[in-house]
């Protein structure tokens, strides 16, 4: 029932704020980190702007002036007279915030009450609930950033909240795959984004891939052995970027009086070498693959291998840019600037993170960042 | 009494922070507002560092980290770990800097039991009061930045909380002051910064100056006559300013719908021509002048002319560049990278605003800005 | 013959710098422009660096300090000591640097007088002559845009220097291609880049794709219908790309009173509707194909396409990131830098140019540029 | 004779340039160093523009596009329509600008011929002829920067091409000048420029001020001692310049296995420590003083010493900020753009140096710079 799930995942959201103090939903301290407000009011204008204006009849809007605030990137919709930054907006307070999700939550009863839910309702109302389960894990990682940025190192929660996938077989040695067409995408009859279409056939050689993920451990050895001054193990843009690091190592790694520390969201904590590794960008990933004397997978590598891999507690780099399948289309209107807009100069990602909702991913799920960024879980597999 | 006084600016700190959210005590919204809690600790860290740890027996300091976070520029007092900008900083919260405050204040109770001050205390604590008083002003402009830069525009009080000085005689036509020595600095017995020393003399031609300071609607008159766009009223550098400009204008001015609408302290209003400039920097001030064949006073013009003027309602920039007087002499430690060190690419101020604390400016006072700086409370009077 | 290839190629490289005055050879208008007597000493270093030096006995290199100014990217091969922009080194002159040819050549003589060349040296010298044709063709990309960018427009040639291709068949109209399994990369006996290997399958779904490229003409229909001002034709860092243009049209382009002009090799030029457009960059090229509701082909397409097209004008822009083939290796040392250090954030261009080398090119040459640059003969195919 | 000086200080100009290169005078390594050629051109066009456009009839200009070219910062005399920068024009060549030169010349000859020149253009004539005289000044100071920032440090010439000015008495000790009104700025009948202009009395203080300017080896002592590591010294904007230098030293002095050398016109050679120190700039100077427990003179005081000084091998910083003298009036038109429009954020130097044109500077020239700009000849002399 979408209705239900709506409501679960509204609640999620907000669940996941508990911790937080009013403080802590308002900064923006690197461009790519949303303050947590916004991220409230942003996933509910999706909402209001996609659903509630155009499907409800008589619907007010909460406020008009929060369109200039809470608009991500949909140029379509609305210009802003003041430029501004989210992380220099005071208001509206965070009590405003959770005001205007309980007034669209209330509103969007109104729409549920229809038995009958339109087509085009339904499709909107899939993508405005993927699209909040993503912002609950820019969320987390996003107040991640937040504390462990902040110079008293302030806990997330004592009790750690982030759950591990479930074991599943031996994490030692390779799995071995044998050339052939394979078939990449989704093609299963539930919600997917635009961007795991068409479904089609992919020519594979050999391969073989880790069953485990680098370890704290593994990439310590690399920091070591002088990996971050080595120019050979980089991309040219890469080895410029770490040639520019005041810190080089895993965000949220800290060498305090020779002594590995690293902060987590229950704290700064002693660096745990057995540990799966984390906050690592595509620059290191690929380095730390070259030192090894292997490679990251392709993304189509990684859908093939899947099914008899454990994932879903690091996003994986892999080698594949961001590009449209064959056969791609955008859809119409503002929401057809969800994906296809970002197909360039980008990564992709493939599994999931210990910080991604249940159920929110699956083996054709396209991740993408840029590949200097590192505040999202991402960890390494290797390939050959 | 030093103690009285103390109590009674520590409170108005406070007082000036009431009608405040507590989202806007920790935004930032460019490098020279500071978050108002960070101006709450910051006062009180002046007053820890420097004389509760130094003079007060077995004084624990509150948190040993806060003086990463509130520690302004003083290079002498200790490094810094983490890179962080005041305005990323969710922690500690504006409740925790409030009992910072309290715990300071009852600290210094401890300090003023004892009836005979020594010497340097009383200095250190007038300093830590002109420097509080300081801040107040900051406090106000620094708000207005915040909410101002607001697309929803809140007001900040909706009773103006800003006073205009008595009036004093008629404000039109101007001053003639004759040729001669004069003397310029501060030669009084109650407290001065250094660099209103040592009194000097310094020898002045003839000159004339405004009684009255510019108004909103003779400065519009300059924009509606393309002083904006032509660059022979302005310095070199003024005018790559002025070209990089988005909204050529006195700042919080806004042009919508063909009319012209000022930002205040009460909120949004249409601008109101009689009302005196202000939000101009040097550069504006100056072409203002040349577009008007006339030129601003010098540092030295203005001190000779003050008690012949009302002065008191806005900052008023001079021709004079921020330098040292003869003799000036910086003073040791810490308390001597007050002003010093500031003493090149600004220009000074004189007078005081309606921003400024009652009783906190004198003739001889020297604030201080760059060329560029417009979120001060600042005008304009002319001379020739 | 190698050393009859050697001696042709260099002679080529000469020839294509016999237009220019002195000064022309000395400048660097933007980074991605190298100065034409860089060129002339980067080329030759190259046969002195990985040939001379470690393969003809007493060999003395022509200038030590030659290595701080004529290394490109070899992180391998020695520190620089001043921090250095090639356009801002007048020293060593033109002069010199042709003395430096000569001596090298004379030096790459006595390798050549061994009958039996070393496998080794052969793929040195095949990779060097190689290198140089692609020097080649920048510098005529390179003075293009030192004379293009000049306030005088000097012509570089009174008589065009460019001859297009052979006219092959009909250019209207579209090709079609049928789904299969398609071998992609070289698989020939001569010389090729790393990155055109290793030979492999991919499965491509039918397609079409243009049998021309895209006019002058055309593209100015998209100008005129607005398509620099629509955001939903462009990548969304297209978009923040074209908003910043100060001239949004193809390099060269210019709208005097009203009407366009061109500037080419033989000078400035009204605009030749007929022409086939020429240096825009992969944004622009994306965003014209949205226009027209099309895309451009994928590089592979384009590679099992390309018998059956005319190709050789433009360097068709394609819809494929720059990435490793399976089983790509990096040569070891220095040569190892040549490619795979690229293989992120680049889009691969398929083809060749007016400019290119005869020769040069071949159907799997694989060529790459960042999305942004648009100063390369690059052109626009369309694909379906 | 104004023609006679004409022609000596135009024939005196291509003199310095006599030693370069063709590619030497092509190339701008930073934004502050102008080619040579640009310098050859610029100053023909100052009387191309203000004497021959305006005073020949029938005067052709040699070029209409020189004027995008050759104008410097002259907002007055039209638009441009390509943004270029000076050091990325190939074109004109060197030989075209010398022969603007000739062109430019032989209708100024024209002018002289006419025995009766009008005030106006006599005025303009001085203009031009200190204006070149400046620029000869520059040339020397960009020649020096472009070939000693060359990783061959090419010579300038071999023979030492500048001479210090004759020693007068003993340079050892201080200098007093007691309490009283001095008379400041030009008040002869010769050529000065507008900004020693009105000449008028100030009131100084006793002071002292040394009869020497400070060496080589000085300045080492200063730098071992940690003086840039240590902020104290530092002026609050020279420690964020310090602290992001590269080569914290005087510009030219280069640490070469742990052993210092300067680059000097006539090549690198080993730091001469007798030798009087040259090219710091006004943070470093004013480092340097507050090291010593002194301080630098006020430009008044510098004049009304001068006299009494030997001055003329370093332009020697003072703690003045270049500002208007009392009843400053910049001119009318174009030539009204030369001083006063750089009066903010610029400190004012004093003197002469070994590479002004002889009897170019006097006591009361007002020469300025931005603080942290070094490669002119600057110097110290300290005061207090």
């Amino acid at each position: 029932m979408l209705s239900s799930s709506y409501r679960d995942i509204r609640k999620y959201t907000e669940d996941l704020c508990r911790p937080l103090q009013t403080e802590d939903y308002v900064v923006q301290p690197i461009v790519d980190v949303s303050p947590p407000k916004w991220h409230l009011g942003h996933t509910t204008w999706f909402f209001e702007t996609f659903i509630l204006k155009d499907h409800l009849d008589g619907y007010q809007v909460f406020n008009e002036n929060f369109n200039y605030v809470f608009n991500s990137y949909y140029e379509s919709v609305g210009a802003r007279v003041i430029r501004t930054n989210r992380g220099n907006l005071s208001r509206p307070t965070v009590q405003e915030v959770y005001q205007y999700r309980q007034y669209v939550d209330l509103a969007m009863e109104e729409i549920f009450k229809d038995a009958d839910l339109a087509g085009e309702i339904c499709d909107l109302l899939l993508i405005g609930l993927n699209h909040e389960q993503q912002h609950q894990e820019l969320l987390l990682t996003d107040i991640k950033y937040i504390l462990g940025h902040n110079p008293l190192f302030p806990p997330y929660e004592a009790q750690i909240p982030l759950k591990k996938p479930e074991p599943k077989g031996d994490q030692a040695g390779v799995l071995t795959i044998s050339e052939g067409l394979y078939e990449i995408g989704y093609k299963g009859k539930e919600f997917c984004f635009d961007n795991e279409l068409n479904n089609h056939f992919v020519f594979l050689k050999d391969f073989s891939i880790s069953r485990g993920l680098i370890s704290n451990g593994e990439y310590l050895e690399f920091i070591n052995a002088g990996g971050y001054s080595n120019f050979k193990f980089w991309h040219s843009e890469g080895w410029e970027w770490a040639k520019n690091q005041y810190n080089p190592a895993p965000l949220y790694w800290h060498k305090i009086d020779g002594e590995w520390f690293n902060y987590t969201l229950t704290g700064l904590k002693p660096l745990d070498l057995e540990e799966t590794l984390c906050h690592i960008n595509f620059y290191e990933a690929h380095a730390f693959a070259e030192w090894r004397g292997k490679r990251l997978p392709t993304e189509f590598e990684w859908e093939v291998a899947a099914d008899q891999l454990q994932w879903g507690e690091r996003w994986e780099w892999t080698e594949s840019a961001y590009l449209p399948y064959p056969g791609y289309k955008k859809a119409d209107g503002a929401i057809g600037e969800y994906n296809g807009k970002f197909m360039v100069n980008q990564m992709v990602l493939r599994g999931a993170s210990v910080a991604t909702p249940k159920n929110h991913s699956r083996k054709t799920y396209r991740n993408f960042f840029h590949p200097d960024l590192k505040w999202q879980f991402t960890g390494i597999r290797l390939a050959e």
